[in-house]
């Protein structure tokens, strides 16, 4: 079968499936960006955003992707002579990591094996150290599937008196992030993982000290330059068009369902997915303490692998998920269950493996990953 | 009347309006942006760019504004050591030495009156003083509807041996640009304008010494990242999926009127608001002989100003024209005539302009712009 996007069942670990609403309002047809019109619907995304990010603060909207977020955040906060502290436990680990060693000469990275989490002691260790001007992670490791315990790190990076920097793309609206309590100086958010936008936009949370320390960054993702505009609903570049107003009608959607209600949703699904993993004889591949809420990842069966799993699913029956990254092609694959995706998603696509590894193994279907499923329905 | 996109005659200078075909692309469901089929989209874009360009090359796209591109061009080809030379003539070559600034040390500007040409002698005078590494310049300033005179200035630029770097937001497909005649090194295109895509993609061209001079740049919009990725019909980061299913079906209609015609038709076009600006006893902001043929900038009539002019317009004829920025609010307006704008725009614009005129001078309309839009249609 050739892939048909009007079709599919798309559970990869983002971009995810977008609502017809929203992509509606990207086929408006153009608008001037300098005009009421667009100042009113910048106006509405600035009302929508503290929802999404769960609390108030500065909270701007770049045209590009949570990588651009990322570098605007890095490139004005780093410290040019104190030391950064990375922690990195994945790819988008070792991300954060090459883009910190642009705008700090000091970095230090503290590593966990990829399935683990961070400890808290040896970032507690390199802290005591002293001269840590600013702490990076990513929460959600989308590469491995896990959830970084930020609650855990939260104190002694707080207690330390160094920035807490945080890229939040794959966790924003799918999993908690809570900014003041863990006291997080700036967020990171993707506008297609739990926020079910298109990709393409990257939204930052800020805290006042963060604003207060703003240094001038690189030109286009210049944080005060943006922060400046938004002031009067504006944007210092040409915004895309088309995707804020995709973003306001995916923030509106985020709002009648409630962040909360996400959340919690997206959990039941996560529950549902793993018991699912469990009931077909599969393991997941992070410790499952640590399991991620927006993205499971799961070991290719013995003996079985991308073209035996994945590619059956894609081409005969349909089903989307996604495979692993780096070292871990071909020995994983990653169900996303964040944004609108929802119960049906998750039964086509454990109906369609149950049938894949039945025939592989040669036994019969059971069912039983589907029961698991209904069993954590709401 | 309230703003409504969906009948709007739309002739700001960018975005520009929108095919239905290029808006209803941006409402395909979610892809994979690391699938077949998103990887078949950016073959394809790639085999396209070149007619855009008018040439083959070393070209990338960055989910981004025009800014974007600029800001990738500058942080990776202006000089660490040698001397950078900004010619400006309007707000946007205000930007670009603003850019280059952050990027190069020792940047030399050689300015003009906002509305007249960068005249070639100045800048032949600063590279006889040497060391001049690189030469930056807006081809089309929208800011006043004025197009610098590359064919002049390419000679002198060449004999030195500086890198010659090209804002073509707003002149690449709406006027000629000669990137091999005239030895360009980088062009950036912008997707709203000549192209007619919606707004948030930049298009970048290189010459082979460009591409070997690149340094890093920035993080999220390092060239030699892109180059790599596009090899393998990839990018770098999560691209703005939409806009590249956009750009696709916007290079396919350019394909399909042809550069050539496009460019012809941008200037046909041109001359005819150039003559029904005459015909209402307008008066053209910039130098004639340089005037832009994807901009029009229109001097606001003796005793007039935006609420009488542009205001009316908008609001009781549902015609959308640009005003003045900086210096020059409220002094001019613009009419953008570029992309897919076409006869019908301008025979609205110009029948609404008469009537506010004819109110506002207590004149009788008399037709004669129309007439002299009518005289240029083909």
């Amino acid at each position: 079968m050739t892939f048909d996007p009007e079709t599919t069942t798309f559970l990869i670990a983002g971009p995810v499936r977008i609502h017809p609403r929203v992509l509606r309002a990207m086929s408006t047809p153009s608008l001037n960006h300098r005009g009421d019109f667009f100042h009113g619907v910048v106006a509405e995304i600035r009302e929508l955003l503290p929802q999404l990010f769960g609390t108030k603060g500065h909270q701007v909207v770049l045209t590009g992707s949570g990588t651009a977020g990322l570098e605007a955040v890095y490139a004005a906060l780093l410290p040019k002579d104190g030391r950064t502290l990375v922690l990195t436990n994945g790819n988008f680990g070792e991300r954060t990591n090459e883009i910190a060693r642009r705008y700090s000469s000091h970095v230090t990275t503290v590593s966990a094996p990829w399935g683990e989490p961070i400890p808290v002691e040896p970032v507690a260790t390199e802290l005591a150290k002293g001269d840590v001007k600013a702490v990076c992670v990513v929460h959600n490791e989308t590469s491995v599937g896990l959830a970084n315990d930020l609650a855990a790190l939260a104190p002694v990076v707080k207690a330390s008196g160094a920035l807490f920097l945080i890229d939040g793309i794959s966790a924003v609206a799918g999993i908690p992030v809570s900014i003041d309590a863990w006291g997080i100086d700036a967020v990171v958010a993707g506008s297609q993982k739990g926020l079910a936008a298109p990709p393409g936009l990257a939204m930052v949370h800020l805290s006042d000290r963060a604003v207060a320390a703003l240094q001038p960054g690189t030109f286009y993702l210049d944080l005060r330059a943006h922060l400046k505009s938004l002031e009067k609903n504006d944007t210092p570049w040409t915004p895309a068009v088309p995707l804020f107003l995709a973003l306001k009608e995916a923030l509106l959607l985020l709002k009648e369902e409630g962040l909360a209600t996400r959340i919690e949703r997206t959990h039941r699904l996560a529950e549902a997915t793993r018991n699912a993993v469990d009931a077909l004889g599969l393991e997941l591949f992070p410790n499952r303490r640590f399991a991620s809420d927006t993205v499971t990842a799961v070991k290719n069966p013995p003996g079985l692998g991308d073209p035996e799993v994945r590619k059956v699913l894609e081409r005969q029956y349909n089903v989307l998920v996604q495979g692993g990254q780096g070292a871990l092609t071909g020995k994983i694959f990653r169900v996303g269950h964040m944004g609108i995706a929802d119960w049906p998603d998750l039964l086509v696509t454990f109906a369609a493996l149950e049938r894949v590894l039945s025939r592989a193994r040669g036994t019969p279907a059971t069912g039983a990953s589907l029961k698991a499923i209904v069993d954590r329905m709401p």
